[in-house]
């Protein structure tokens, strides 16, 4: 590899730490180099702290005067909570700036790198930009399209289904599957789930690892008739966990009220309580901030985020044991794609193994006609 | 690895050239070594030819005297179609002989051991015992249980699903996992699928491979109703690839009459034509020295044999895309499992990729209630 591709790798990685605690920002590192050393690193670790570039040109002190820094996403050129990163770059005498991949924020958008130009300091960019885009995969998808980066987590039996025909699910796949499954809630912003699956299970989508500064993704429950009781594990924990509730038009006032006296914001967006607008339940997530959304639902929600393409990555876990049964539940519902040559394609996939399970994990082309 | 163990690994691997050709034979390789060269090898091609030791010992010649003789299931002691193999054996002046496995046919278990040693040879049991079990599990469970050994193949969406709600199927997986396919029919004595697929695909159930001596499944077709037309491509091609259809009591004698005067043989077996006792279809054909069935059927007969403990192995295919529908076809029908601690479990799994396609192969182990 190319020193230079080593730095931003580095910068990558740091960027990396802060995995689903950045949002509304995205992920970003930043090393200073000089003399082919690592003189200075930092990274943005959340929304209102120092930035990445700001805290490896701090850690450098004069020194970063005439070096080299390598940041993974456009340096910003706007007043937000802290002041513009290019400034500080330009004040520290940088000399040469090696850029990830350029920020497609409006509010930078290139006049980050211009601006570094202007200042006379060489820019160099598209270092490791493949790297750079897919880290921040979240924030390209909720700054370009004002919408989360969704996420469909499901677990089946080889033979797709999600519980027997008597309803029982757990559990299909084992410790170290669910375990990685925490994982993922510890890097989404949000977990969305319908209210069938708190009826039925109960749960309180925490996430549960054995390890400090864990991150608790808010709780989005698609409830369209609030059924779901004031006394269930989330609603018991709405002080921990931001929780909100989706509901129709039509819900009952007085259920509302009670979930909202017990620390739940309700939210009523549908006229249809069987099939509230999930692409609007979504887009109300992104105005809040939320970048990412796991979904660990059924086969009504998971159906229904597939079939109107509001889904960018599937986790697929899938156990080796077979279930059957004609009534027994597939992971996806709905009507279903009527022909096999127009089904909804992975892409990209890797496969992994956890103790005997599989997971699969791809991606769903953007549509374009959307 | 040991030396034995180098030759013993040839002499399996002999053995298994004749896969899906031995038929009611086990496969069976052996090597004649002597100052550490092989001098002689063979292997078992088909029911009434030569035995693999006897092979062997004819293309070593007078140097078989006083050599080592490797051969992966015990020699056997009867005269069959062809004279004991103990008594080559012996007249060849052999002086030890190592035996992978012992057979577990009684005409054989033990006998063929004895009668060797009486002889004053050498002999060495178990050397990759494991191995060579293996490379006969068809012919164990045959000679065991009076039962073939049963595959299940199927081929779904990472759903589950077999069919799109509307029914259609073609194609699921991609042409490496289909040629895959090819390559087990050409090693199954027998195919097995229900008038559904018939009447659906119009399947030939042949094998297609780009190589010579390609070996053609018996064809075991199950329709209690006799549904399949005269000129479907199975019917059509009665004179290439045994067809036999196991149908109930009830069924049409004239619909009866007209397949077999097409080339057919027609079995009535059960009285229900909906549920034929696919037990006593699977022992009819291990009477007809059917080793091994391939099952390639819809839901309803996977279901079924799964259920009733009849099948040994599964070749599940995955093709990493998502069709849905609460109507589209699962891979298990029936009424299925009650309890997820209860669902059907792999057991050595291995998982294998297709461009892009995964397989997993499991077997499943037997139900000692049975």
């Amino acid at each position: 590899m190319e020193q230079d591709k080593v730095f931003m790798q580095k910068a990558l990685q740091l960027a990396g730490l802060a995995q689903g605690r950045t949002s509304p920002n995205p992920l970003v590192g930043a090393v200073v180099v000089k003399d082919g050393l690592i003189i200075g690193e930092g990274y943005h670790h959340r929304a209102g702290s120092p930035h990445a570039e700001v805290l490896a040109i701090r850690e450098a002190g004069e020194k970063a005067r005439g070096a080299v820094l390598y940041v993974s996403l456009e340096p910003c050129n706007h007043h937000g909570r802290t002041p513009p990163c290019t400034e500080a770059i330009i004040a520290a005498g940088i000399e040469r700036v090696y850029i990830g991949v350029l920020d497609p924020n409006p509010r930078v958008a290139g006049s980050g790198v211009n601006r570094l130009r202007e200042a006379g300091i060489d820019v160099q960019l598209g270092c490791m930009e493949q790297e750079a885009q897919a880290l921040n995969e979240c924030y390209f998808k909720f700054i370009t399209w004002g919408m989360p980066f969704v996420a469909l987590k499901t677990a089946t039996t080889l033979d797709g289904k999600i519980a027997t025909y008597t309803g029982d699910s757990q559990w299909i796949t084992n410790e170290k599957s669910r375990e990685y499954v925490h994982g993922l809630r510890d890097i989404f912003d949000a977990i969305m789930v319908g209210s069938g699956t708190v009826l039925k299970d109960n749960p309180r989508l925490n996430t549960r690892l054995a390890k400090e500064d864990v991150h608790h993704p808010v709780r989005l429950i698609v409830d369209g008739r609030l059924e779901i009781p004031c006394d269930c594990n989330i609603m018991e924990t709405t002080e921990q966990q931001t929780t909100i509730i989706y509901s129709s038009f039509r819900a009952d006032s007085v259920k509302k009220r009670k979930l909202e006296d017990s620390g739940a914001e309700v939210v009523l967006i549908g006229q249809d309580p069987d099939k509230l607008p999930l692409e609007d339940i979504l887009r109300d997530a992104a105005a809040r901030g939320l970048m990412s959304v796991l979904i660990e639902a059924g086969g009504q929600i998971n159906a229904y985020v597939l079939e109107n393409h509001l889904v960018d990555k599937v986790y697929w876990f899938i156990a080796p044991r077979i279930c059957g049964g004609d009534r027994a539940l597939s992971a996806v519902g709905g009507q279903g794609i009527a022909l096999m040559n127009q089904t909804i394609d992975l892409h990209n996939v890797e496969v992994h193994s956890f103790d005997g399970d599989l997971m699969i994990e791809g991606y769903i082309k953007p549509n374009i006609c959307e």
